[in-house]
């Protein structure tokens, strides 16, 4: 299996982050890709080649055009406005409130395009943010050319991101924008499965009324868990996207006995729907020792996932989304597509 | 005049908040209310009493009950979780996600009922709240007693705390509780100037659908500031509501001349509209020296304001909001109340 990576990520660094009520580094560091980027290696599970340059064609097809636009401008207005450290929001439009202006100053925009203060830019991040959209469609570009399965190796990852917001350490979403890709290129239908320990909110908002891609989350439930206002079961798309939209909301706790027979269903729901390619969310957040996070899964049930998505028997492009035990997270992510590759 | 004030407001202290991208003490902080109690006194501007207790019958009229609940569990739940410090939201239900379900967590449930990160809750926050909110409620008692004015010390401010969220410092809206607490006490019909620097959020919010309530905002315009969602020009009340919101949005570095022009043109639909009973939302962060604002008003300017607002001849309560230039806080705030007095 080849791996698709760019340096570039480590541009986006040292940002840092609102969480239990201080302000810390973030958990997204770049730490987190240099382990995975190692393990590959260690393991040989095959080549690492560097992205090609893509255009936002597909992106605006998934994104608002205004949010594309605004995201490259945050630092340099951020510094104008006299700031040095990481730029971050601190007040949003929520229920009540209008969320049709977008304010001028640049404390006003960075609240209208985002929904948490997890969501820090410094001087790099725009680069890094579009290396890893790089990242993604090259992967896809392989998978399209014949490859069985490539794994895009993005950071920062992209689940959270949805057409007009950003959040939960994501900016441009990589796997919507992959997905929307390969539709773009010919493709019918495209399924994305989500393994991420957090709902791909972003993800679900994006395509909650298209039928074109199918969008299976297995995740945190959100009574309990970030990002807390989307990802509940009753959530199954609308209009046209009616019944393309699955969530599998767990509790705390869960461990791959009960985890395991969501991504069993889920599986079923997707062969089902019969799409040309997978996408797979791959975050390892799931993991037992993960530091922000409550399920139970063990580094022995990693690979297990990826021979169940073997199974699917379609062409499947893997990109990275969470997974923050850094010391694990090589070990882990890699058994998903260790397991994918020797089954 | 008399001043209703209470020293419960110091519970309320050392709290952070996150702005430009760190965490700081809030700058809404003890010693503003202590600098305009003792001005008082310096002034004799009259006697300051204790408030009396009140219930929460009239607030749960313009709040959200399951809010009301909401707010006295917050510390004591952050604590349960493990916390200390500021209990302080990180992520929110804005544009695209949902706000029809209250997640369980603490986390969660901060952010629902929130719009920013600086509404940050420490031991003596509830009770804190709960003293301001009676301090309001025992000078509109001298009010409606015959008083023909009468001035709530109240700390923490109101106005952008709306129906179902907190945010700018506000947890309860005072001045909209005591407007409920007019009506149920017989009154047909109240106004709400909003003098302070930042829109009422709250205010326009909760009355919005609304004939009973007039609500007139002068404030610095949402595309430049905080709170940036709500306040343009455009936003003029729905359904009953209709035209009984007005906003006056102003720009940066708006001077007298035309912050009270504005002043001038609302006192004259106040007039049109024939209310029983005036309520000023004080606030004196539209100070040119006040550490986040930025309009241009001079100490001379604010018994001006004072002396517009008797010539409306009507029973007037004034409820303190926001103001943080704090060596100044107690001389502008006065100032306002001593034009009204001695006009
Ligand atoms: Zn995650
Ligand atoms: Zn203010």
């Amino acid at each position: 299996m080849k791996t698709v990576f760019s340096p570039r990520h480590l541009g986006h660094s040292n940002q840092l982050e609102l969480v239990a009520g201080a302000i810390v580094p973030a958990f997204e560091k770049p730490s987190r890709a240099q382990y995975i980027h190692d393990r590959i290696i260690d393991v040989g599970l095959g080549p690492i080649i560097g992205p090609d340059e893509y255009d936002l064609s597909s992106a605006s097809r998934v994104h608002r055009q205004d949010y594309l636009d605004f995201l490259p401008t945050v630092y340099p207005r951020w510094k104008e406005a006299g700031r040095d450290g990481t730029a971050l929001p601190f007040t949003w439009p929520t229920r009540g409130l209008r969320g049709d202006v977008v304010p001028e100053f640049i404390d006003g925009a960075l609240g209208y395009y985002s929904f948490d203060a997890g969501i820090g830019f410094v001087e790099g991040t725009w680069d890094a943010v579009k290396s890893s959209h790089d990242v993604a469609l090259t992967a896809a570009n392989l998978v399209k050319g014949g490859e069985r399965t490539a794994y895009a190796l993005c950071r920062p990852p992209g689940h959270h991101a949805g057409a007009g917001f950003m959040g939960g350490y994501c900016y441009i979403n990589n796997a919507a924008v992959a997905a929307q890709w390969f539709l773009d290129q010919g493709a019918s239908r495209i399924a994305i499965l989500d393994v991420d320990y957090h709902h791909g909110n972003g993800t679900q908002e994006i395509f909650y009324r298209r039928k074109d891609v199918q969008v299976i989350n297995f995740h945190a439930d959100p009574m309990q868990e970030y990002p807390y206002f989307l990802g509940h079961a009753d959530e199954k798309g609308e209009g046209e996207g009616e019944g393309f939209n699955l969530n599998y909301p767990m509790r705390w706790g869960t461990t791959w006995e009960s985890w395991s027979a969501a991504l069993e269903d889920g599986c079923r729901k997707l062969v089902d729907y019969g799409p040309d390619v997978v996408i797979v969310s791959l975050g390892v957040d799931t993991f037992e020792k993960d530091p922000i996070s409550k399920f139970k899964l063990k580094t022995e049930d990693f690979p297990k996932i990826g021979e169940r998505i073997r199974k699917l028997g379609l062409p499947t492009l893997f990109v990275q989304e969470g997974g923050y035990a850094v010391a694990e997270i090589g070990v882990n992510a890699v058994g998903v597509l260790q397991g994918f590759e020797n089954a």
